[in-house]
């Protein structure tokens, strides 16, 4: 296992993607967006996906220069991404979202058409830090969710985010999906040879899943909404909401039954899926000290909860993440001598 | 059982809160309410709650009037309550909403300082009647929750509710707690001398509790978040942001230790917690037309999936609800004898 430090492996991507093309401006992005997955522990998200992103993007990175904003008024604008990166597209869309403010309490951006967002809750993290509360609802992902009664796959994870602003303080930032599980975790288990646990999936007859193979495999393993089998009504009809609400309002559709759109990838999937960045004014409402207060009350007040056996403690929403954030960045950050030796390969080219 | 067409139940539940010194306006939205929960089938919610009110509504009854405007700019108003009845201010307030649209995209209405607001569903139903998204969250409810991670009661069940349009068809709404189950559902159970299904409640320690006297009794069992022991840091973390935008945003301020407000009621608590009405104006996104036309597709590709056994079919959130208001309003609502008895006694009064 080496172990290097953010900076370094920032550095090291950063010139791997300027090395097959892409600005330095995006490059930067993309880089810090990885680096910052690890910084939080999640490594699976990080620069182990170097490789595979250098291949994908080498034959197909669109610039966010090739964005078009369909409408801009009254604080919220809709863009249609003709397929820029999702990654880039996403920060863009966020700071967009934060200089509407002055337009509108509840600014709003949204997109549709891009690739990959990555990790929603940097984007979240980013509206908090200029003391706003950051929104991200998004009806993106593989359509590999079951409805709340049925076996049968229908819908999409339904990712989101919400940042909250501390005064001294990293943000919270909440980070989850709709559904029990988001499709990368089966992933996890999948590449460790593990099978994964009761509750995250079912077939179409109802019965539980736990061989990890089929999810990915003949798609007869859905993943629960949120709630599971006995309160997945709540999960479900989150997650319709989120459709009914982001899917018409970026102009990408709710999810339905389509056939592939070729050439364009959004979210996980080829037939679409939009994102909705919300910036709230926080200062319309009340003061930043007082809302400080409030959120600092209400923590302490959690927190005095006592742990159950096998807790350490009672944790904030990102809570892990930023701990984890301010280790890896002293300490460095692991990653396996396979991985940075590939890395340093690809680097060399 | 007495079986009374809905407006004669309202007509009655109209005369009996005027007798009472309510005027004719907020007497006739209480009663509407009311006969509406019933409609929808959410009879513990209807009017066999008219004998309680009428007692607690005779000494303490405060009128709309009584509110005040905190502030109100850009679209957000900002209200205290004073202790007005809530349910006549979560409709004023769903009202005001729909006003504001003009100056803002996501008009907002926020109160604190209320009684006990009733079904959220029916001020989100109010704005999707007028083809806007309406939104309720809240951090009212009684602190029974635990976080995720203990088993000490600190949060509220947030109830929350959404409202989406349908052109030829009654509104989508979501009505749901983020905690596994909200209060009254463990007082029905109660009331009927049964045990709570498990993955309602646990104690202390963690261990499962089916009997749901110890809910409202020794305080030593507390209900799951949403998501229960595997998920719950999602259902945890979304009632945790619920928490952060409304508390202090309706300047109820966030749930903590606190001390008794003396004289002042809001939600189920006597120290507050805070309601937050948004109506999103969908035609600064898209077009009311492409928007239906989205909301139908999901709403087919979704129910096509083939329930499971013991499902008769895939529900959107509010189906039933709609279906047994369009049952009851034919064929009238079943009233308990001993119910309907005593309301005719209050009536001649």
């Amino acid at each position: 296992m080496a172990i290097i430090n953010a900076s370094t492996l920032t550095s090291v991507a950063l010139n791997i993607f300027k090395g097959i093309g892409i600005s330095n401006e995006e490059a930067g992005i993309i880089s810090e967006h990885l680096v910052g997955s690890n910084l939080r522990g999640h490594d699976s998200h990080g620069i182990m996906r170097i490789p595979r992103y250098v291949e994908q993007l080498e034959d197909e990175y669109v610039s966010w220069d090739k964005h078009e904003i369909l409408s801009n008024e009254a604080g919220i604008t809709i863009i249609e991404g003709h397929g820029v990166n999702g990654i880039v597209a996403a920060t863009r869309a966020a700071e967009l979202a934060l200089e509407n403010t002055k337009q509108s309490v509840f600014s709003t951006v949204t997109l549709r058409n891009t690739t990959h967002i990555g990790r929603l809750g940097d984007y979240a993290e980013l509206i908090a830090k200029k003391n706003l509360i950051g929104m991200i609802w998004t009806n993106v992902g593989g359509k590999f969710v079951v409805p709340f009664g049925s076996g049968e796959r229908r819908l999409r994870p339904n990712p989101m985010a919400f940042g909250i602003p501390r005064m001294n303080n990293d943000p919270i930032v909440l980070d989850i999906s709709l559904s029990s599980i988001a499709g990368g975790k089966v992933d996890d288990f999948l590449t460790k040879g593990k099978s994964v646990p009761e509750g995250w999936l079912i077939d179409s007859k109802g019965d539980p899943v736990t061989d990890g193979t089929t999810f990915r495999g003949n798609l007869d393993a859905g993943a629960l909404p949120l709630g599971g089998m006995q309160f997945g009504h709540k999960g479900f009809g989150l997650a319709m909401i989120m459709e009914m609400i982001v899917g018409p309002l970026s102009r990408a559709g709710c999810t339905k039954r389509l056939e592939a759109k070729p050439g364009i990838t959004s979210g996980n999937e080829k037939d679409g899926g939009g994102v909705m960045i919300v910036a709230i004014d926080i200062e319309k409402f009340t003061s930043l000290i007082n809302y400080n207060d409030e959120i600092e009350q209400l923590l302490t007040w959690v927190k005095s909860a006592k742990p159950l056996p096998g807790f350490s403690q009672i944790y904030a929403p990102g809570e892990i993440e930023n701990n984890s954030k301010k280790n890896r960045l002293e300490k460095g950050i692991d990653v396996p001598d396979s991985v940075w030796e590939e890395i340093l390969v690809i680097s060399k080219k």
